[in-house]
């Protein structure tokens, strides 16, 4: 059973009232108080899963947060308020802690979020659990996706385990100008890899076609591949490493060349790629020169690889 | 360095505008979205500290959102919406996470809340994580207490580790009810026991003084004291066990009577005392038929302890 479904199974029956537009399964919960949608977001990292123990405090402190972010900015979403649940044994000494919450402070500035409480407990392993809280207007889901969709992705793929996993920085501001100036119909953030990730985008009538050559490899996917030649190879990288936290979306295929357009003039620096198109066929296909192949590779999933 | 002192240390220099109402340090932290003022927290417990190997799973469900609906008591508030991060191990069966979800379900159903998401993340301790909201439309803080005020404490104390601390309801209606007809100073609810939480709500320029012979001692602290002669007698574990999850409030002293008689018809079983009064004189002290001493034992304190 994967975390997705093992979490679906277990809340299936949990109770929920007209308050709740989005319950579980998507990046965030999506509930109305008081007229206002909020997003409300939990997630943890751990020491030895998404962290090593010679992992500068700062960095782990920067990347709980920014994990929590990034799910905001995959609803388009404005981060509001985070609380910080920190698990730590005796061996962590205060200053490794003020330097944990050093990284959290650091990133909650730049994203003008509150960090307005936490608390402290016993574990065996470090563990930094977010809460987070944000507003949206029009937060867009996982579900939405029309056959003829052109299927985007921000930034590069693969390879994030050295370097990018603990240093990116969420699309929040770039998921706002797109759902400002384009009508998105999904969009998801990619933590599992895009093999993993794309199926959420995808319901039951639907697939996906993914243009081979359009994949943005991370330079460090290649390294990767060139190092361990017996090991992955790059374009694998990119279908299947976790950790890209950058956001997929798709919009009507009409739009599609006026988007890239306008983006590049908005953020020529940050790499934005029609890697394929939505089906009405369901199943996820490759193409490239030399036909096409479908795609059985699923990406990361915390259940199955512990 | 007590959990409070790091968290206070820790989120001192953390970044907080206009929306954050209240920030760490109180039961909740209240913000201001939209006009609407929530309450925002989160609690988690551990295998090992909160609950044993053989802790039943629904109890174990039951326990770690009951915690959260007390801090969201304590301050009057009406809770709504929740996350649950469960971490756990191979060992954990599919049977005995399902029950734990049952515990949750039903007394998330009691309370009304809404478990809208969660997560499931790999840590060699059962973890169980929620993250609360709540709305308030006038949270009662841990300070605003005044030299005179009656002191005030629902339920038992003591001894909850027997049972109380897998069975508790937390005190949302009685919260609703006191701050509905009565001008309630100060609240906050009873985890780790009255000697340390009394002094939150006590700032440098006041005191208390407890009526030793008021104090509502638990069935099993009486039970305890006898089965361990030369252990905490019943008096000390209801001033220092942890785990009551009992309101404690102050109020002006004038409506002291009317409050204890109108409690006595609208909760015929639960008990309430008046158990001593808020001072001008820093510290606390104990009154009984031989006189007034101070009070220098603590409650437990998780960091303290560990």
């Amino acid at each position: 059973m994967t975390e997705t479904e093992l979490i679906q199974k277990l809340t299936a029956g949990l109770p929920g009232d007209s308050s709740v537009l989005i319950g579980p399964g998507d990046d965030c919960a999506v509930i109305e108080i008081s007229g206002q949608k909020l997003l409300f977001k939990t997630d943890a990292i751990v020491e030895g899963i998404h962290f090593t123990n010679d992992t500068p405090p700062e960095k782990i402190g920067r990347k709980a947060l920014a994990r929590a972010l990034s799910d905001i900015a995959a609803m388009a979403g404005t981060p509001t308020h985070a609380l910080v649940t920190l698990g730590m044994c005796e061996e962590h000494k205060p200053i490794f802690v003020e330097r944990i919450f050093l990284g959290l402070r650091d990133i909650a500035t730049e994203h003008n979020v509150n960090i307005v409480g936490g608390e402290t407990t016993t574990l065996p392993k470090l563990t930094l659990s977010i809460s987070l809280l944000g507003t949206s207007l029009k937060p867009i889901l996982r579900n939405g996706s029309q056959p003829g969709d052109a299927l985007f992705v921000t930034g590069e793929l693969g390879g994030s385990i050295i370097r990018h996993h603990l240093g990116f920085t969420p699309r929040i501001k770039e998921a706002h100008w797109l759902t400002k100036h384009f009508d998105l119909h999904a969009m998801i953030d990619l933590s599992d890899g895009l093999a993993t990730d794309l199926r959420y985008l995808l319901d039951k009538n639907l697939g996906a076609e993914i243009l081979t050559n359009a994949l943005p490899v991370r330079c460090e996917a290649r390294l990767l591949a060139k190092e361990n030649p017996s090991g992955k190879t790059a374009l694998l990288a990119a279908l299947t490493d976790g950790e890209d936290y950058e956001l997929l979306f798709t919009v009507a295929a009409k739009y599609a060349v006026a988007l890239l357009d306008d983006w590049n003039l908005k953020f020529p620096e940050t790499s934005l790629k029609c890697i394929g198109k939505i089906t009405d066929k369901p199943g996820i296909t490759l193409r490239d020169d030399k036909g096409i192949k479908p795609l059985t590779i699923h990406g990361y999933d915390h259940l199955q690889q512990s």
